[in-house]
């Protein structure tokens, strides 16, 4: 089987950590012989430095053109000093997830060797659940505005949107996820008992969706309680699914405490295929230590194998997986990126890792 | 100087620790000489056993009567097995919050003695902060509704109001409490990359608040990246303030970091005075534990030390404070409840800080 891949690597550590991606890719390629395709034309798509040249994040037809892809290896959009993140998201990967409908945000929220846990008393094994959050509508919307304003009367008001469809769609790939999975266990975030329309629908959708799957047990948490158990008892957890507000905060939350929020990856999903899925890591274009050589790479790479995972090359996937914990837990001082107590650079973890994914 | 107290101690635990409080608020009473009233009238408002009788949880004029107090202090409500709880908390709890115009909800983040922190390496003085929770307006509107009802098109609408009163005021009251500490920092929760009217008016307003306050250092983040911080670098804060919504969620999160969810207070004020301000434990009813006498009394207690401190009886404060900090650290195990580690009581925990009140 093949895949279509186009690569964009954006701005700052974007552009460091993406050849180790391709290079683990191809080395995982290679060894389980995929039919897979890196296109790499697309350098300076998604640029801030496209945008301060040309006024736009991107050129036009891009739409039709990334449409052809399977899926689009994304690295880091941002450079705030020249270009407001409101201009350069929006501009990219906001109005991917828009425009290619990648209605799921999945994020992995594990416990890895080698990194250190901000929870004290929690061992690997642990902690290791996905949030699902809807990636479209809820809380993000444009409608609303001002009312009365520059008086003291002013306010503004803005909607939050749930669709049969949008909200259906998503609990349906939470379901879906959640059984195919030993536990079999579903949260859902709410805040049904404060806010009084949006959320009892919510919950109500739920419900409806359980119907249909009996084998998983469902419970649901309201979103304030639930962040504190993220932090008391991450244990509990399997699937969580939340709206695009939530599920933005929890995706988050839950990467921070396993400690591996700079390393963890995150996917904008069309589960139909009807247009290419995003893979990119969470953490940003980090202008700080951009050109430095030293960004650590393992969110790029992770970003690759739930790719590969998403298209059905498990076996490729897994090793993938198992080469990135072993570098984490054995990989030495002089592999290792800084963040992760280190002196190696971004080339010598990500190359072990690739070699590691050729060998083992 | 004097204050006038109405006491509501509501459903489950909340009748066992209250006594515990009123026993403390009495023991710092006398020794600082306070013309403190406790008026223990109220003991079946509030409770869901009168709405099983009468079919609502407060009396008819229950307005009239508690405005002539200066305070509500609280202990809990709650049988959802019994009454559902948004009829038993939007009958009681809610109300008196939107009908006494309590529009600051405050809470303390703090690293207590004795109580085993749930993140790594952290000591006593590195977290201590306050979460500024705007308490009536925001995401927690009842404006919006259902489109195409039971149909494959049907979707909902909730809004979110910001009025400009209601944001300043609660900016105000949380520049006003950072300038009056050592550090002189304010911290915003916002999420105006994503949620793109409400938000960047949230924004607009902490800027054009900031002018009057030159001393007061500020900053903002967004909630998903706030969440993380509160768990990897709590230290980082000192006041945090937040809509309705982040504010509730900020509010569980932070007292979960410190280890304290279950025996930190809350207080629910209007800051002028014009009606009575309302102080709770974060707790809520416990109906698993109601009834065995081992309620940890500290929330109630320290949800007193709150009321003291606000209407400025400080000297009283300040030792009610230090009294929960050394029966904290140092009570034994017949003295501390059982969630605490020990085999005592609500009861010998609660006379054990009152009579340190009345003697250190
Ligand atoms: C019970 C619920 C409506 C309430 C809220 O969200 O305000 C609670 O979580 C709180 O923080 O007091
Ligand atoms: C940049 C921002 C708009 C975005 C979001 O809130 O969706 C980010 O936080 C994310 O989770 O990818």
């Amino acid at each position: 089987r093949s895949l279509r891949v186009a690569v964009i690597p954006g701005d700052g550590i974007g552009q460091e950590v993406m050849p180790e991606g391709l290079a683990c890719l191809r080395a995982a390629a290679e060894r389980y012989n995929i039919d897979l395709e890196l296109d790499e034309q697309f350098k300076d798509w998604a640029t801030c430095e496209r945008y301060l040249e040309t006024g736009s994040m991107l050129p036009e037809g891009w739409k039709e053109k990334l449409s052809t892809y399977d899926a689009i290896y994304f690295g880091a959009v941002g450079m705030p000093e020249k270009v407001p993140d409101h201009i350069s998201l929006w501009g990219s990967l906001i109005q991917f997830r828009r425009e290619f409908d990648q209605y799921i945000s999945l994020r992995p929220c594990k416990l890895m060797p080698g990194i250190p846990c901000p929870l004290s008393n929690k061992k690997i094994g642990d902690i290791d659940f996905w949030v699902v959050r809807e990636n479209t509508e809820g809380e993000y919307s444009s409608i609303g505005g001002k009312m009365f304003p520059n008086t003291s009367r002013e306010f503004v008001v803005q909607d939050t949107i749930m669709t049969r469809t949008g909200v259906d769609r998503v609990l349906k790939y939470a379901f879906e996820l959640s059984n195919s999975r030993p536990k079999k266990h579903l949260t859902s975030a709410t805040k049904s008992n404060g806010i009084s329309i949006s959320m009892p629908y919510w919950d109500e959708r739920v419900l409806e969706m359980s119907k249909s799957y009996q084998d998983v047990k469902v419970d649901k948490y309201h979103i304030d309680i639930l962040t504190a158990w993220f932090v008391l008892r991450p244990e509990l957890f399997d699937v969580v699914v939340g709206s695009n507000l939530f599920g933005d905060i929890l995706s988050d939350l839950g990467p921070a405490c396993t400690g591996s929020i700079g390393i963890a990856p995150s996917g904008n999903i069309n589960p139909e295929g009807d247009w290419p899925s995003l893979f990119e890591p969470v953490h940003g274009s980090a202008p700080d230590i951009a050109g430095k050589g030293i960004a650590n790479p393992v969110g790029m790479i992770w970003a690759g194998q739930m790719m590969l995972e998403h298209f059905g090359f498990k076996d490729a996937a897994d090793t993938m997986m198992r080469s990135i914990e072993i570098a984490l837990e054995s990989g030495g001082e002089n592999i290792r990126t800084p963040d992760i107590g280190g002196k190696g650079t971004c080339q010598s973890l990500g190359s072990h890792i690739a070699s590691l994914i050729s060998k083992i």
